[in-house]
Order: structure tokens, then C-alpha cells, then sequence
């Protein structure tokens, strides 16, 4: 295996073809679009994957992050987020090259941008159905027609029509709360398309967060699904009971500093800048990464009572059973299953695969 | 100004320049060593800063760290992280070039290390005195007496002292507990060096927090003091009213992507990725920073009911005042105070100063 001697983010490629395999299959069968969100890996080399199994167009979650897919070939991007006027130059060097996919959620930014743009794009209006993150409200009709409506008299931009993110599931508390959400959402997606039919006749509709698309097989009143942290899964996900255990393809490698016998507690080299700081609270325990033991091909099975404590910046302090402990020495590898696999992927920049290959991210 | 497309991070060098000359001047006073925490800014240009002041000797959290700066001049580095037995090869470069101080918290690292030396080190045993995060709980007297007399034994490691981190501190709920933390782990090291004296005489006491150091004017029964944080402070140090703040030297300016008046929100560009996701919570509520308008000179003062509400990967979301949102409109800038600024410049991996000038990260 690899040597290691810093935190190091290990795939399994295996997981990976399946998770996207399982995905494809289920969006093939519903006849919806599959634009999966890279955000998650940013990696060419995993983007390849993807475009062996036939997929043309994604989902990316900036402007610098849809530059280097497009030069990589990526010619139908999505930029998940709404406009950021102020990066005008290079929707203009995209929108030269690329089929380019903007979001809107304000009139400003559909005048602004159309005033400085000079090549072709597609626009898309972001509709928040209940997460209140980014997008119009969905209850204020009045908003987003005009902003449709604005949308529609621009030459350079093609009105597209309705893209969510029901980044909500992610709080749920059960499977059922989590298509309850993403039937809702669909409801009132299709509820104001159907309002705005008199404006527009042809409006796609475009949403994909990770738990939904999951759990859903049936995608019916959908046109496209965006779901990107599916390809890696991780520990968030496998607490919503969205993947099983042996989906989650990435997880960090690193060496064991100090054994702390009396508090059932080790020392990692794998700090908050290397895992990220998100965390998940269970039975009231703030959870910052789940320790495995290492095995012959890769990392071994999570058992109860092993958890990342804390971290700072370079440390890591697990929480582990005696058990745990009596099978780890000073200088050993263990792994560490992220909470959020983007964020720990974005964090440690680069893969390396079970057999020792080096994989890029962005 | 410099022009800003996306999260950047700002540096106010004059601020930078005062905490340094405020720290010099307190360990002078008290004739201690001042051996500065590079792990907060991690970078030579900022070093050199400190080097015109005549610092000779730093502190890094990891020997990555350590190349980075030997390889810029600085030959006199102590590695405040329990020795990690696998970078034998980075420890024996660097035991070749330049002075190294390693940590040490068990009998087995002192052993294994000592076995695969080449050169030769300084060695500090680490002492727990509560924090309960890395180090020898400083109750445990017979291994402490035994890691020391290792230590003794070994030709190519020579003993230092006891070295410790009151990170403690950062906990405390005002300035008296933090100062009784200080005053506790002190009289705690001290105690362990009068127990040791008969197995070695010359025990040094290295120690630092930041909020200590910035706290405490006479540290007395104190050989070094290792503060990092003070040197940009943060919103974490201002709410544990450790500094002031106009003593916060760094901030993120961020585009504004769209505003939600019904909700008093606003969308930035400025996610986990760049602030990272380490927050604080005040009266109930997480908080992930502090948007503050920008200004003439860099970025405004902070205004009440003003913070970041939520971090997602790329998208931050502010929850601010009414006349914060009259103040803004899409594609201003903002600025963001960090909750910690160690992180945040770890993630941003640059700096810009007020005059426009970039500034290296590690």
C-alpha cells in the first residue's frame, strides 16, 4: 500500500463506479436528466468516470470550478450558485466556449448580467422551496414572475426554467421526513410552473440534493437531477440512513501520535484542516469523524463507541473503546470516515486510490 | 483597492505589527523567551515581520511547517506536536540543518526515535496540565519521571524542559477563569520541575496560549512563552475579551450574491471552504463570523445583530440588521471577521494587505 505519513484521503474506486452506477441507473429508469454535481470530488480524474458511463453535462458550484472542468472538455456546465455579477469576465470566457448554465434569484442580477454579457447563456431561476438558503421564496409568485419574465426578454440569455436545492433533507430526521420534503418540493415546483405557463411554455425543472435522489426512484414532474455528494457518501449520510456502510468511498488515513490508556482517548495526526470542522451531534455527543482500524484492503468496519472527539488544527482526539485501543500502536494508520465528505476532499486536495495511485482535485 | 472576484483574505499589517511589538514588549518585560506559533500565519513574508523584531526562535505545529521555515533561514524550531514517529526521514533532514525541538509524551516515541536518529535534537517531555488533549497528565508523576529519565539516557536527544499548552483557556467564561488557568498550570509545571530537579537541574518551562499570554504581564516561573493567535487575533479572542477589536488583523472580503430583505439575510460568496466551519455560540446561537461593511481603510466596525448564520460548501448566509442591508447591494463587497483566524487563513491559503500587496501562505 501507499506509504503514509500525513493525513492522506484514500478512495475506493470500486464504491465510487457503484454509487455512480446505482445513480445512472435510477435516473435512466425515471427518464430524468443526470447532472451531477462535481463540487464534491472537483477531480478530472473522477470526472473521467463519469464521462465512460456516458454523462455530458454537470453541475459545478463556482465559476473557477466550472474553468476547469471546461478545459477539460466539460462543455455543459451548470453553475449551482446564484450569479456573482462581479465574476462577469469569466461568465463572458465561458459563455464563448461552453453551453453555460446560470441561476438567478434577483432582478438586479438578471439586469446586470445581461447588460455585460456577450456571448450566449442559459438561465435558470433558483427557487427556495423551504431550506432558506439561496433562491426566490416559493411562496412569492409575484417575484419570480417577474423575474421570469425578465429573464425571458434577454437576447443573450435562454430561459431555462425552475432549479432547487431541498438542502433541507439534510436535517431530517428519518427516510420519511426526507421524501416528505422532496415531495413537497417537487409539489410546489410543479404548482409554479404551472403558473407560469402562460409566460413561458417550455420550463424544465432541475433539483438534486443527495438524500432525495437516494431514496427516490420515481423522479416523475422532474426534468433533471443534480446530486453530487452521492459519489462519496460519508458518515452524514450514513446517520440519515441514506447509504449503507459499505457505500462510503473515502475516508483519511492517518498516523497514530499518542495513546491516552486512562481516558480511552488517541491522538491523530488529522486536524480540522484536514477533516473540516463539520460535525454531527448524536445521543448529545458532538461527532467530528468516525476512527476504523486499517485492513489489508483498505479500512475496516465501523464499531460503536469509536468517534473523533475534537479536533484542532492539526489535532485529532478519538474517543475509542478498549478494544479499539488494545489493536493500535504509536506509528500505526488508521482511517477516519469524514462527517462531510466535500469539505474533507476540498480540504486534503488530493486523492490517493486503494492500489496507491495519486488522484487530482482541483 | 485591490479587486475582489471571490474570498479573499485581507491583512491589516499595521495591526499584524502592533500585537507583535504589544507581545515583545511583555516578554522582554518578564525576561522570557518569546518563541512565536508560526502555525497562525504560516507564512515568510509575515515571518519576516517578526524577524526584524529580532525573533530568533519559532514554534510550527507540524514538520511540513518545519521545512517550510527551515528552508527560509529560521534554524531554531520547536515542533509543538507529540513527535510523529514515521516523519523519521523529515526529522533527520531537519536535526541536520538546523536546531529541533521535538515534543515527546510516551516512553515508546522516546525509544523509537531515538533508535532511528542520525543527528542530533532537543527534547520536551509534554505536560497535560487539564486541557486533556495531547501530553503526560501532569497527576501521572511516575511516567512523566520515567519519560524524563528516557529522555536523559539517549545520546542524540537532549532534555529540555516541560512544554505545555493551556488550551483550557479558550473555554474559560471570563478573564479571571482564564488567568486562574494560567496561574494553575504554572504553579502545576513548576511543582513537577521541583520534583524532578534530583533526576536533572536545568528544566526549562516552555507554555502558550494565546489567551494567556495576552492576559498575564508577569510570567514568572516561565522560561518560554509560544503564543500563535495573538499575532492576527480573531472574533473568538474579541468574545473572550482577550483583545480588542482593533487589534484583529485579518478579515475576508466576500462578494454579495443576493439579498432576502424579508428575511433580513444576505447570500455571499464565502462558504466552509474558506472561512472554515469553526464557530461560537452567543446566547444560544452559532455564529460563523462577522460581516462587517467594508471601508475606506480596509473594513468597518462590527455592529450588533450583525453575524453568519450558516456555512455551507461555497455559500455563506448572514443574518443582519436592516441598516446593514440598506448599506449593501449585490456585488459590493463585504467583509468578514473570522471566528478563527488560524483556520481561516489556513483555508484561504493567501493574503492580501491593505495596500494590495500578496502575501505567501505555506
Amino acid at each position: 500500500m501507499y506509504r503514509i505519513f500525513k493525513p492522506t484521503l484514500f478512495i475506493d474506486l470500486k464504491r465510487v463506479v457503484k454509487n455512480l452506477e446505482r445513480m445512472l441507473e435510477k435516473a435512466e429508469k425515471s427518464n430524468v436528466k443526470f447532472r451531477p454535481h462535481f463540487k464534491t470530488h472537483q477531480s478530472l480524474m473522477i470526472g473521467n468516470i463519469f464521462r465512460k458511463y456516458g454523462v455530458k453535462a454537470i453541475t459545478v458550484s463556482s465559476l473557477d470550478m466550472a474553468l476547469y472542468f471546461a478545459k477539460d472538455g466539460w462543455d455543459d456546465i451548470t453553475v449551482a450558485f446564484p450569479v456573482n455579477i462581479i465574476e462577469i469576465d469569466k461568465i463572458n470566457f465561458l459563455a464563448s466556449k461552453i453551453e453555460l448554465n446560470l441561476l438567478f434569484d434577483s432582478i438586479d442580477a438578471v439586469n446586470i448580467i445581461s447588460k455585460n454579457l456577450k456571448g450566449n447563456v442559459n438561465g435558470y431561476i433558483k427557487i427556495d422551496t423551504g431550506y432558506n438558503r439561496a433562491g426566490v421564496y416559493y411562496k412569492d409568485l409575484t417575484k419570480i414572475k417577474k423575474i421570469v419574465r425578465q429573464l425571458i426578454k434577454q437576447n443573450k440569455i435562454k430561459f431555462k426554467g425552475l432549479l432547487s436545492h431541498f438542502g433541507h433533507t439534510y436535517y431530517s430526521k428519518n427516510n420519511s421526513e426526507i421524501k416528505e420534503t422532496y415531495h413537497t418540493s417537487v409539489e410546489i415546483l410543479n404548482d409554479i410552473k404551472s403558473k407560469l405557463k402562460d409566460i413561458h411554455s417550455n420550463i424544465e425543472i432541475s433539483i438534486g440534493d443527495t438524500p432525495s435522489c437516494s431514496l427516490i426512484n420515481d423522479f416523475s414532474g422532474v426534468d433533471e437531477i443534480r446530486p453530487g455528494n452521492f459519489i462519496f457518501y460519508d458518515y452524514k449520510m450514513l446517520s440519515l440512513n441514506v447509504c449503507r456502510e459499505e457505500d462510503i468511498a473515502v475516508a483519511v488515513a492517518c498516523p497514530v501520535i499518542s495513546i491516552y490508556e486512562d481516558r480511552k482517548e488517541i491522538l491523530v495526526y488529522c486536524g480540522a484542516i484536514h477533516l473540516s470542522k463539520d460535525s454531527i451531534k448524536i445521543n448529545g455527543k458532538e461527532l467530528y469523524g468516525i476512527p476504523v482500524i486499517s485492513c489489508k484492503n483498505g479500512w475496516g468496519k465501523i464499531e460503536k463507541g469509536n468517534f473523533v472527539k475534537s479536533l484542532s488544527q492539526e489535532h485529532g482526539l478519538l474517543k475509542v473503546t478498549e478494544k479499539f485501543i488494545r489493536n493500535v500502536k504509536i506509528g500505526d494508520i488508521i482511517f477516519i470516515i469524514p462527517i462531510h465528505s466535500c469539505l474533507t476532499a476540498d480540504a486534503l486536495k488530493s486523492y490517493v486510490s486503494l492500489d496507491g495511485k495519486l488522484i487530482d482535485h482541483m
